[in-house]
C-alpha cells in the first residue's frame, strides 16, 4: 500500500455517516445487512403514496421522510425532488448533517467475496473515501492505496499525493445494471466475475454512474449529487444517478477530486421490468447521444471554486444548450437551481464549511 | 458478451504473430512455455556479447539476431538499437514481417490462475488484440467483450462499437514492476492480486506501458513501438519501454486506436537490483516529471494519418521541447527518424498496405 496520511483514519466513522434507502415496500431487506448496518443512522425516503406505512425491521435507528414530510420541509422548493422514482433518494443527501453518505437499492443484498466470506461494502467503501485518488495518470496495478499495491515503475512521484476520493461507486454481482434494450436481448445474463480491484476514473472521462450502492463525500461533492426530475410527471425515468454522475464527474474533473470505481459488490436480487425499463428509458437513449458530448466538451470558468457555484453554473449550460434538444432540459436546469438553493437552505454556510 | 465483428476470427493465429525475445542468456524459461509458443515463430535478439552462444531447446522454430546481425541488416541505421538493453527487442519488431507481435522478459513464466489453472497468456493477448477497444467512455463492468459481460446502463449506444485495439498490456504476478526507491522501500512486496479484468485505457489519459508482456499490431502501430536509447553509452536505462508506451498512446489516441491493459498475468520471478535499478533510472525519475507534461499536452496535426507521419511529428516535438532539458533529447529525437527510416526499408509501404 502507498503511504497515505488519511490510511490511519479509523473505521468504521459511526458518527460521520448516514445510509440512505429509497424505497416503497418494507424494508426486510435490512435484515442481511443488520451486522454492518446497524451501527449507522438510516434515512429512509418513502416513494409514492405517503399514507402507506412502511415497516422497518426492529432495532435500526432511522428516520423516514415521506412526500408529505419533504413537501412541509421544502415547501414549493419540493418540485426539485421526483416523485414516483427512486431519484427521490436525493432529498435523503440533503437532510444529512453526516460528511459521508452511502445509498444503496432496497433489490441488493450482502454478496460474498471469492472465498464465500460475506462482503461489508460499507467498509470498502469508506476505505476508497478515506485514501487519496489518482486521476492524473493510470496505475495498471489499480488502487495503489490497496494492501499489496503500490505505484508502478514510470508513475511520476509528483502525482502520487493523489487528490481527495469525493465518490465510491459499487458494482454487483448476480443482476447487471443493464439498459432495456441490452436486458431484452440477454434476459439470462447474471455478472459472476468477482474483480478484485477499485481505481480512480481518469480525468476526462466520463463514466455511467449507478446509484444502486454509492457512497460519497457530503462535504466534497453533496451539492453536485442531484438525481435530477424523473418519474412522475417527467418525460424519462432511469437517468436520474446517470444525471447526477455526468455532472459530478465534470464537478470533480474541475475541482480535483477523485471517483473511484470497482470494489465493494452488493448482490443485485432481481432485474426490472424491461419493458417497463423501455419505456421509463426510450427518449434517454436517443437523449444520451447529444447529452454525453455535452458535458464531455463542458468548460466551467476559474471563478467556479465551490460546488455550489460549479453546478450553477452547468445549470445554465443545460438549459442554454441543452434546451434545443427539448423544453424538458429547461425545467430540468431550473430545477438544478431550486437544488442548490434548496441544499442551502438546508446546509446553510456556515455549517457547511464546519464540515470540512 | 457484446456483440463484435472480430469475435469470429480464430485463434491462434500461427502465422500472423511472432514472438520476440531479448536476452543475453540461455532460453530455459521456454521450456515451460513449450505448449503455449512452439507453434509461434521467435525472434530472439540477443544483447551485449555476440561471440557468446545463446541456447534455446529443441522444437522451437526461431530466428536469432545478435549485434553483429543488427548492424549489417541496419548498417548505419543500426545505431538506433540500443545495446546492453533489453531495449534492443524493437530490432525484432522491425524485422518481423507479422501482423501481430507478442514479447515477452526471458525472467517471466507461466501464472496460474485461481483455480490453478496455466494461464495461456498468449491467447488472452490475442483475444484482446481482436475486440475493439472503447477509449471514450468508461464500461464500469470493465471489457464489454467478455464473456458474461456487457455494455452496461447510460454507456451510449453509439460508441459500442468501439475502435481497433492496437497493444495490448498484460500484467505480472509476483515480482511487480516497481521502480527502485519502490524496490528499495519494499524489498518484499509481491503482487498476489488476480485481477480478473480486461479494460481500455480512456483517451487523454497515459499510463506506464511495461515490456515485460506485452502485444500488439504491428500492422496498426508498430512504427512507434520503438524503445528508444538505452543502455550503453546513455544516461538513462529502464525507461525503454515507457518512452514507447507514451508515444504509442498519443499517436493512438490521434489516430483513433485502442490500447487495453490487465489479462493476462504471467509469473515474474525475479526481482532485478535496485540498486543497479537506481543508477539506471535516477535521471529518469527527474526527467519523467518533464516528459510526462510534454506528452499530455502533445498535440499532432490532423495532417499526420500514418503512424509514421505522427511518428516524425512527435519526434520533432521532442527535439524542440524536452532538449532543453538535456542534450540526450536532441540525439534521441533524431533517433526517433533514424528508426522510421530503418523501419521503412525493411517494411517498403506496399508491402504494410498489404498487410492491413
Amino acid at each position: 500500500m502507498a503511504s497515505s496520511s488519511s490510511s490511519s483514519s479509523s473505521y468504521p466513522l459511526k458518527d460521520e455517516l448516514d445510509i440512505v434507502i429509497p424505497t416503497i415496500r418494507n424494508l426486510d431487506f435490512l435484515e442481511m445487512w443488520r451486522p454492518f448496518f446497524q451501527p449507522y443512522h438510516l434515512i429512509i425516503v418513502q416513494d409514492g403514496d405517503p399514507s402507506k406505512t412502511i415497516k422497518v425491521p426492529d432495532g435500526f435507528d432511522y428516520k423516514l421522510y415521506n412526500r408529505n414530510d419533504i413537501n412541509k420541509i421544502l415547501g414549493p422548493k419540493a418540485s426539485c425532488i421526483s416523485f414516483k422514482d427512486s431519484a427521490c433518494r436525493c432529498f435523503g443527501y440533503m437532510v444529512s448533517k453526516k460528511k459521508y453518505i452511502f445509498t444503496i437499492d432496497d433489490d441488493c443484498f450482502v454478496a460474498k467475496d471469492p472465498t464465500g466470506k460475506d462482503i461489508d461494502a460499507l467498509r470498502q467503501h469508506i476505505r476508497n473515501l478515506l485514501h487519496p485518488a489518482t486521476p492524473y495518470f493510470f496505475n495498471t496495478l489499480y488502487d495503489p492505496f490497496s494492501d499489496g499495491a503500490d505505484f508502478v515503475r514510470g508513475y511520476p512521484f509528483s502525482l502520487r499525493e493523489g487528490v481527495p476520493t469525493a465518490v465510491s461507486h459499487g458494482l454487483w454481482l448476480n443482476i447487471p445494471d443493464y439498459d432495456a434494450p441490452t436486458q431484452l436481448v440477454k434476459p439470462r445474463e447474471r455478472n459472476t466475475r468477482y474483480v478484485d480491484a477499485v481505481m480512480t476514473l481518469p480525468k476526462g472521462i466520463l463514466f455511467p454512474m449507478c446509484g444502486m450502492n454509492l457512497a460519497f463525500d457530503r462535504d466534497l461533492i453533496g451539492p453536485a449529487m442531484y438525481f435530477g426530475l424523473m418519474g412522475d410527471g417527467q418525460p424519462i425515468g432511469r437517468y436520474d444517478d446517470m444525471w447526477a454522475g455526468w455532472c459530478v464527474k465534470v464537478i470533480c474533473d474541475h475541482l480535483g477530486l477523485g471517483i473511484k470505481t470497482g470494489l465493494p459488490y452488493i448482490w443485485h436480487s432481481k432485474a426490472s421490468n424491461p419493458f417497463v425499463n423501455l419505456k421509463k428509458e426510450y427518449k434517454g437513449i436517443f437523449w444520451q447521444e447529444e447529452i454525453i458530448p455535452f458535458f464531455q466538451d463542458a468548460i466551467l470558468p476559474k471563478e467556479c471554486t465551490t460546488v455550489q457555484a460549479c453546478y450553477i453554473e452547468l445549470s445554465k449550460q443545460v438549459k442554454d444548450k441543452l434546451g434545443k434538444i427539448d423544453p424538458y432540459f429547461v425545467k430540468l436546469g431550473d430545477a438544478m437551481v431550486t437544488w442548490i438553493e434548496a441544499w442551502n437552505e438546508l446546509n446553510p454556510p456556515a455549517k457547511a464549511a464546519n464540515g470540512k
